[in-house]
């Protein structure tokens, strides 16, 4: 049987395509963003707009609500679409809506995205505030229902305070070590050390931004990345998180950036192109191929290319 | 002609009573909380209220969406009401519904309630991080809007940070001096400075928690510190701010400190006992001979009691 393959994070333009090569390289289970901002009445709107493809394209694709969803999909050699949000704007200052985003069928949620969320402080901003009241109280409500808590944007006392606050393991879907590639959005070592300690994950991210080289980054570098990481924290917290953002418009970038926080004027820009060995989802059996160049052992390769968030997830998601 | 008179916060729990004493005590404007948590459909509800109310009892009290509402109330022996929220949850992550808002009629709005905001931080968080990213803009288009920035409940670093980035003057609307009443909700001397300098207001509250000796303190006490906070930093930045919160039943409370931010149960506690001397409108004549018995002149007193706030009201809703 091919090992399992999960993909901490997409953000693709969704279409029959991108979900015909999901199956093309065999992904068992993708995190799947349906919000960056906005309200709740949007991410209800985004939902059906999932319920809706799971339905057009049941031979594809299931939306998952439970751990036991991934295996399902996988027996069935259908991909678990595991829907998440990158901010908890949603809410707003309603802690009763994370159960009702949970109803929804929402399984991970970052507590900030860029900017000061209501539960904590996200990495661009100047200062970074650590969990708020009402954050303390979101970390233990996500813990209860079992839904992911997602650190990927969070500033690194919020993202160590988090760790620390949650009674279970919380993951970074979507980032890359600032030891390789030190820009703010890629994790400080302290920040890794602790999420490794902790039974978190790191998925490994192929944004352009977030590789050293950006565009350009070969493979081999990123998989020596991995390897470096591997052999700094263990190998069981890493996994890949490829925020692909494939078939985007630009104006996906400009939501993603200012939302409707801010009011300025932006210049367009486009996505960064991708790197030329991570394109879509095909391409995913490469990766494999590298991480074995790069010295990992089938185990570990296998470990990282999704076994570690199965783990991951049946420790959150599984009750009792 | 009596003095002008204006009172810079209350949340009563309004009715014709509490309109027809308003006309009793002389009152010709007051700042209306019409918000602490929630989302913007709940202020839309709560502004149709007060456009009904103003329309039922139209003698009594008039909408205030202009300056000159409040000399246009005063001179047909009516109270102005202008209406404000306490916290900017109503906007969520939209700033173009700071817009919205001003248009519905808000014309006061803090940048924080007691916790963490999408603008800034509230005086009850463990980290004061300042103006966040989206309040460096809220506050420019509250200024282009000729919306009042209130900081009553802001941390110390956020309520400075604002008043520097503000084009305008600001207002802290209800609370009290530290060096009086040292608690954490009163104002330290730093930002009393930075606020009287900035030609900004604060309104002093008679609220019995943000009075030294609580629901017992007594006229003269209240009006000898009022003389002390002049002598140190003028008496132009000086108002009232009573922060009035009559026939308001305990759940009222609970609202204000947990909206919906706190999954936790708790006591349900009453409103404290507001002082002798000042238990609802009627009792503004009372303060105006308290501080000529503190030591203001009649000029002073009535600066205090009014004159300065609709200074202060001139210079950020007039434009140009």
């Amino acid at each position: 049987m091919m090992p399992l393959v999960m993909d901490g994070l997409q953000y693709a333009n969704w279409s029959e395509t991108v979900f015909r090569q999901m199956r093309q390289g065999g992904i068992d289970a993708v995190h799947a963003t349906v919000a960056y901002h906005g309200n709740f009445a949007e991410v209800e709107a985004a939902m059906a707009e999932w319920m809706l493809r799971c339905r057009r394209h049941r031979e594809l694709i299931l939306l998952a609500s439970e751990f036991a969803d991934l295996d399902r999909a996988r027996r069935s050699s259908r991909t678990a679409i595991f829907p998440g949000l990158q901010n908890p704007s949603p809410i707003g200052d309603d802690l009763s809506l994370l159960e009702a985003l949970y109803r929804l069928g929402v399984r991970f949620m970052q507590l900030t995205y860029n900017n000061q969320s209501l539960l904590g402080t996200g990495y661009m901003e100047a200062v970074d505030a650590g969990l708020t009241r009402m954050g303390r109280e979101a970390v233990a409500e996500m813990n209860r229902l079992g839904m992911v808590i997602d650190l990927s944007h969070a500033g690194p006392d919020t993202a160590l305070q988090a760790i620390e606050a949650s009674a279970g393991p919380v993951a970074i879907t979507h980032a890359n070590p600032q030891f390789w590639h030190p820009i703010g959005r890629n994790i400080p070592d302290h920040v890794l050390k602790a999420l490794a300690e902790s039974g978190g994950m790191l998925g490994l991210s192929l944004y352009p931004l977030h590789l050293a080289g950006g565009s350009g980054c070969p493979l081999d570098a990123f998989c020596g990345m991995a390897a470096e990481t591997a052999g700094r924290y263990g190998v069981e917290f890493l996994g890949i998180g490829s925020d692909l953002c494939q078939d985007r418009p630009a104006e996906s970038l400009r939501w993603m950036r200012y939302g409707r926080w801010s009011l300025k004027s932006v210049k367009e820009e486009a996505f960064p192109r991708p790197v030329s060995w991570f394109q879509d989802n095909r391409q995913f059996p490469g990766l494999a191929a590298g991480l074995r160049q790069a010295g990992f052992s089938e185990q570990d390769a296998a470990a990282v290319l999704g076994e570690n968030w199965h783990r991951f997830l049946r420790r959150v998601m599984v009750r009792g």
